[in-house]
Parts: structure tokens; sequence; C-alpha cells
């Protein structure tokens, strides 16, 4: 045992957990990592604990330690995979951040936001925008977030230290205009707002907000309305934050890119993050993990995966366009298995990317390439690689044996959902259930509500620790139990040898922050 | 008015349809007409009669003659425009088609299919396939269609006449696997099926199906099964279907591409059309038409519209991917309004093709082009010229005074949408309401739905012409009336000015069917 820490300590320092023998792409890299290995933060582990979290016989199930609650009294509970990959390439991060306004001045964009993590986390409550004195200078949100690496935990380690920085960057950029309600985002900042509820007063706070920044031209009085054009869109504050969190996830790509020169960055992960701000969840997903919110028991879908079938029109389109980009290894079209040579002239089922339907088309030669999508389920890949078509890194990834990139047909890009939370009520028993696929490979929707809504029922609805205990049974149930050499759960199906995280989020603390 | 429909029937002859001063766009063009203008072929109108029915200031409202009942009793009305084009550029039409075994031997998928017309059409009713002793050598399909056209009613008129035929021809290339139930459509033809509930006879039957196209060879025995791969994608008699329909909608527009070198085929169309086939409704829509089923009240939208707005980032995918496309005029980003020259270095709202959201931007004298979606709503464009995405023709179609082509960005795929109507009980006001957009402008689905569901309420049920009446009343209150030189309709409202086409379709002639 003492060996194994030793090792694992090693590892971290020296880089080498890039290159496990499991699962984990040889990244061929001298360079040292920019952040060593670990479990998340939050979960406070000494080197040796996080060792024996990788245990891929007794697959302990690890939850946060008493003293260390997140905020929302969030349940939190992970286990590793049954011997998949070496590490836990599962991330996650929970960070309350307060986002403070930027000295007027010349624009930065670039530079990191100033943000302050909360310094105790006790529970999060009561420092929402309506208590805060310093409303007008801070802006405070919640974040969750889940990341499932593959080909290396590199990029899932950046991911689960960085993102939160770049959301807080693009949410600073407009803070000012959210912290005004009532009032349209300018279409330009620099001239006057458009909106026409607008208070005397609330028109000056805009006016100020938006000559902080681009323009250094004072925008006009109001008594001399600037030009008007016959049809401007209108954009909400909602549009805004999403715009924030979509432009964040593609910085925090660029950033993965870069920081490859310097540092061993292996591999690629999804990314499901949540972000409670200004009374609204924003979900915003890219990749196979998913959220529901479970309300009274019924479930909403707040997240959709992002695999090669669901993403096959959007994948057969880009290719059909950029065929140079299967390096005429591969076709677009797609067959329900591959084509044999001595099919060549007959007729066989096949899609475009315009089509959902199938229809028969005679075999042509070129049809005798492997097919750009191709496998059923979860054993569907693009490019005979990767089974998730969304996500952060991979730029190194390439197709075995060949010069074929998979990134071009990989996206960073998340899907946002909105819940508005503070317009509903909510009881101690309903949550934003979070989770990497290694949970909805073996639990369907309907099981995790009735699991957590029936797990929470017994508990005492003021005991803190209920939301973790609920997300720890949660894991349990789709582990298993070792059995015969197998991982079973209920029924005796197979149980999940995936890495397995999972988040339970009570709503009804929202409903109290605001 | 004698003058006139002399006019009109020269016009008929001489092409000159195609050439009218409002909306039609010149078509530069000598070459004749394929088919002459006309109101559809079930309304059985004389040239005097389809001279009356372009009356912008009267507005009649058309419908079926009593003589010529649609099938399944299918109410129909139409009106034309308040002068926006010359012509009605809707069009419609509705057929009961029997399509005949292709004769065995080498396959020739590009010929016409062996159709014939059902020859009188009392009602459809009792010509299913199960009644039919026919039932291994025809497939019947029961089949309508709206076409809205624009800038000229070639392209509505031809796809009028002859959509049908591609979809029937396409369905005769595997009516007999559609026709052998409880057997899965074969990967490759001349192979043996892989389904596993197979039955000796349907197994025969399958094979004798499948050895008759694509391979002379003869299929494996059953006692020598053929390998089998790890992975092979099971597709339905429904994909199949859908196929059908989505590959006719493209042989039809390169027909339409094809005709014009002979023919003079004006302007494009959007293309509505309900497939009725082996006990399911198939609803295919490519434009801004609408279909909503209305079951005991309830309203189940069958199809969604295809706009600049809906369609946002299909277009500036397709745009940032091949920039050419916008010859170097337009810019694939979008603004909320125009950007200005004195704007640039500013910060302005935008979105990208991977964004739903918005976000600031700096302005860089690139953005000074004009976007390539622009306008809200109705008035939403593609390339300042297309207020449509999909449909059918437009080939020659450019931005004006440029030499920028609008078809690259234009598909003519429709999504189709399944309604298993034999799974379904249904009464007698149960029914399917398509409708181009001048109805839907002006009534919302619920409007729709009430004012349908009263009016059928209030008719004899064994009526079989309350739905051409519950049609009429139908596009009446989408007109409206003339009032203070305007179209009014309820609550003072705006009526539509648009040509308007409405079928209603009684769902329980699809019971008695099957």
């Amino acid at each position: 045992m003492l060996t194994r820490v030793k090792s694992a300590v090693a590892n971290f320092m020296g880089g080498m957990m890039a290159v496990g023998p499991n699962g984990d792409q040889p990244g061929c890299s001298d360079l040292p990592l920019k952040f060593p290995y670990s479990r998340p933060e939050f979960l406070g582990l000494s080197p040796d604990e996080v060792e024996c979290s990788a245990d891929h016989i007794a697959r302990p199930i690890l939850i946060p330690k008493e003293t260390k609650r997140l905020p929302w009294s969030t349940g939190y509970a992970e286990v590793i995979n049954a011997g998949k990959s070496t590490l836990n390439e599962d991330q996650a991060c929970c960070e309350v951040l307060v986002v403070k306004r930027r000295p007027a001045g010349p624009s930065t964009p670039n530079r990191m936001p100033m943000t302050r993590r909360r310094s105790s986390l006790p529970n999060g409550e009561g420092l929402g925008l309506r208590d805060n004195p310093d409303i007008s200078n801070d802006l405070t949100f919640h974040y969750w977030a889940l990341f499932d690496g593959h080909a290396g935990s590199g990029a899932a380690v950046l991911a689960s230290r960085l993102l939160h920085h770049h959301i807080a960057l693009h949410l600073q950029e407009v803070m000012e205009i959210l912290c005004t309600p009532n009032l349209l985002p300018p279409t330009c900042l620099g001239e006057e707002p458009i909106d026409h509820h607008l208070s005397p007063t609330s028109q000056r706070a805009l006016t100020r907000a938006a000559s902080l920044r681009g323009a250094a031209g004072a925008p006009g009085s109001p008594s001399t309305p600037p030009t008007r054009f016959f049809t401007e869109k209108k954009v909400s504050h909602e549009s805004l934050v999403i715009g924030a969190i979509e432009n964040a996830f593609k910085d925090m790509d660029v950033q993965i890119e870069r920081e490859k020169a310097v540092y061993n960055v292996s591999g690629g992960c999804t990314a499901l993050v949540v972000v409670f701000v200004l009374g609204k969840l924003y979900v915003g997903n890219a990749g196979d993990s998913r959220a529901i919110i479970i309300r009274a028991g019924e479930v909403t879908p707040m997240s959709a995966e992002f695999t090669p079938e669901s993403e096959r029109q959007r994948l057969q389109f880009l290719a059909y366009m950029q065929p140079y980009l299967l390096g005429n290894e591969f076709t677009h079209l797609e067959f329900p298995r591959r084509v044999q040579r001595k099919e060549v002239g007959k007729r066989m089922l096949y899609r475009d990317f315009t089509m959902s339907g199938w229809a028969y088309k005679t075999v042509e030669e070129d049809d005798l390439k492997f097919p750009l999508i191709y496998g059923e389920g979860k054993k569907a890949r693009v490019l005979a690689t990767i089974g998730v078509t969304r996500g952060l890194g991979d730029h190194n990834l390439k197709v075995h044996d060949s010069n074929i990139y998979i990134k071009p047909f990989l996206s960073c890009c998340p899907e946002v959902r909105v819940y508005p939370l503070v317009q509903h009520e909510h009881g101690a028993d309903d949550v934003l259930v979070l989770g990497t696929d290694g949970l909805w490979d073996v639990l369907s929707n309907q099981e995790v509500a009735e699991a957590v809504t029936s797990f929470l029922a017994n508990c005492d609805p003021d005991d803190q620790h209920r939301y973790t205990m609920a997300a720890q049974d949660l894991v349990m149930r789709a582990r298993g139990v070792l059995k015969d050499r197998g991982w079973r759960i209920s029924n005796d199906r197979l149980g999940s040898g995936d890495d397995i995280s999972v988040y339970i989020i009570p709503l009804m603390y929202g409903n109290k922050q605001n």
C-alpha cells in the first residue's frame, strides 16, 4: 500500500499520470502537468485518500467530509470505474463566485476577471444580490460542474480548475447591464439604451454602464435621441447570460489548445455546468452527461446528450461540405453496417445528411470506405474513434494510424437551457440531479427520480446531509455490488463499470437566495 | 369581363402568366410553360371561373363543387391575396394513388412509376389494402399537398402536378418490403433478411422480393445463413416511407432545375404533403406552411416552419464554412440591426452560428457587410431576399443586382413527422388541418382548433360537406371582410392579405380504411 501511495505521489509530480496504461492516451509529452491529477477540491482528500479512491476492486464511494459542506447543502458522490482507466477521469467543481466590477478604462477583454471565491461556504445563503449592499459593484453566481474525461485526465482537470473563471470573465463584461433590471441590453455600447419603460434613473445608470467600455465618446443626451432603425432586435438579459456561458466554453477550449504548447494536457472531456445567477438556473451541456430537475416527483430534462447518433446530421453535413476532413478513408454516408466489396452494384440501405429516414442506393466503390458514423447506442463512434461529439480538448486526437484529426467534428459549444427558479416554489425534495454517463447508462430518468424521491422522503427534512446521502445512494444503485466477478444492480442487471459522479442540488435554497 | 377572360385564356397559351407585374419575377424567358397556370385540378374550374377567382377586390372563397368530392370527404377552401401578386401562387393537389409492382428485370430507378390514379374518387373508402385481393401487387396511398409559390407560380404549378409521382416512384422501389409485415427491410437487397420473427412463408416472400432487383444471384438458403456482423442497424418500415418522401422532394427539385432548360418555370414554392399509407399518416414539410391535428379539441403540431430565424444556425454554419457563397457582400454574423461605419471599434451585440445567446464583440470593418440573416418575424430574410428557407425551385434566384445565388442556402429536404393513425380511435370532429402561411399568420393553432371544433359541432355528423364548409369558414375567418379599405377579422385585427389555402381532413376515414 505504501508503495502504491509513493508511486501515486511521484506521479503527481512527474506528469506520469497522463500516460497510464488503460485508456490514458500516451501524450508523447515530456511537458509538465499544469495541475496535478487529483479529486475535486471540495472533497479535500489527502494524497493517500486520493490513492485509495482509485481502487478498481473495492470502488469506494466518495462523499464530501462533514466539515466541507457545499453551497445550498448540495449532495455529491463519486466512484471510480471498474478498471477501464487507471484514474477516475471524471472531475467536478463547485464554487460560489463574486464578480467585481471592472474598473473603468480601456476595454481589456482578454484579462482574467476580478473574481473572488467566497472565502467560507457554510451554505451560501444570505449572500444573494438583494441582501447585498454592494449590489452595484458585485455579481454573485453559484456554479456546479461535471467533466467526464477520455484518453487521459488532463483536459478534465484543467477545465475543472478554470472554466468557471472564463464564465466569470464573460459575466463581468455584461454585469452592469445584468444588474440594471427592466433595461434591455443596448445594441451598441456607448449609445443610448432603447428600452421604452425607462425611468430617468435607470436611463442614467445604463448610460454610465454603456459608456464604461468601448467608446470614449459620451452617449447622446436624453433630449437628442439618436437615429433609430426600422428593425432592431431586442435582446434579453437571459440571452446575455447564455452567450456568456457559450463563449466561456469556447475560450476554455482555446486555452486548452494554448496550454498544450507548455504543459502536458492529455485527452478531452465533456462539460456539464450549472450557473445560478439573478434568480435563474442556466444548465450548459457539451457532451453526454445529463441534468434533470425533479419537482414534486416529476422529471424535467435540463440537457440533451451529444453523441454520434444525436449529431449525425451535423457531422455528415460538415463532412459533405469539407470532404478533405475524411482523408479519403471515410464516407459521410451512413449504412446499417459495413459494405463489402462483393456488394458493389447491389442496392443497400443508406442515409445522407438530409435524411432522417432510410432508402436504398446502388453501392459504389466509394461506399466501401469506413462510415463517418458507425455503431449503435453506446458503441456509436465518429471516425471509428470517439463516442461523444461535444466537449473540450482533444486537439491532438487522430484516427488510429492516420493523419485524420477528429477535432473538426467535435464542437465545444454547449446547449444552454434555462430554468427560472425563483418563479417556482420548491419543497425540500425538489432537486436538480447532475450525473456523468456512468449514472445514466444504467438508470433511467424515472428510476433516478424514484430513487431520489423515496430516499429523501425517509430523511429528516432539516438534515443538511440528506442530499449527500441521496447522492451516495444513487451512485451505489448505479455501481451495484460485486457479485460473481461482476458489478450487479437491481433486477440482476449489470452495474456501471464507468466512473460515476453525481450532484443532487436542492432547489429551495435558490428561492431563499433571492 | 369578356376581355379579362380572353386575356386570361390567351395567357394560358402564351406563357405570359409568368411575367405578371406584381411579385411574379420576370423569367426573362421565351420558353413555353409546361403546365398552364390554373387552380387545383379537383376544383374543376373553367377558364372563366379561374379568371373570376383572381379578383383581388372581391376575393371569392373557392370550394370544390359538390360533384367533385375529395377522398375521405376532405374539406378544402382557398382565396387569392389582396393584390400582392396577380395570380394565386398557392397550389394544391389531392389524389389516391395505386402503385403497381414493377416488373422483374434490371433495375430502372429513374423511370416514372407505374401508378394509376383512382379513376373515381367517391370517397376512397373500401379500397384499403385489407379489402383488396390485389394486396401483393398494389400499394394504395392517399395524398394531400399544398404548395405556396413565390416570385412566380411556375414551381408551385409544376410541383402540384408531379411531386406525388416522385413519391409513388420511391414507394414503388420498396413496396414489396412494405407489403410484407413483420419483416425488417434487408440491409442489402439480394441477401437474406435478418428478421428473427421470420416465418418460413414470409422468409420466402422477402427472399423473392429482395431478389427481384439489384442482384441476379439467389440469396442463401435458410439452412446456410450468411455471415453476420457485430453491429447491424435495424431499419423500420416507417423509416423507408420517410426516406421515400425525403428523396421524392429531392428528385422533384432536380426535375424543376432540369425543366428550366426547356420550359419557363418561374420562382420557387414551399411544399407541405400528407401521405397516408399502411395505416400511418406521414406529414412532410419544407417551408412555412403548417399542419396540426385536432383530436378531441386538443392540438398536436405535425410540422415546424423553416424560416431564416428557425434555421439561422444552419445557414450561418454553411456561410461560415463556405464564405464564397456570400460574395464578399454579406457577413454570416448576426447583429440586432445594421452596423454603421461610425460604430467600428465599439462593442456591439452579435451571435455566431454556435450561439443561441448574445454577446458583445468589437465591431470590425468586415461587420459592416449586410447580415446573412436580417429582420424579425415575417420580415426576416436570408441574403436580404427570401423569407422561407426550405422548398422547391428558386434555382435562378439571386440577390438583387448581384451574382450571389440564394439556392445554396435553401434546402429542398422536408421534415417528416409520423402519426400512427390506426392506433387511435377518431370521432367525426377529429381532423388534420393543413394551411399555407396566409392562414397561420393571422390565426393561432388554438384559434383554428376552436373555430373548427365549434363549427363541426354545429354540423350534422353525417353531412359529407361539413369539412368543406368548415374549411370555408376558416378561410373566411383568416381573410376577414373588407371594411374601411382593409380586410378585418375578429377583434378588428387585420385579416390576411396573402393567398390562403386550407385542407380539413377527417381522420376517422383512416380508421375505416385499414
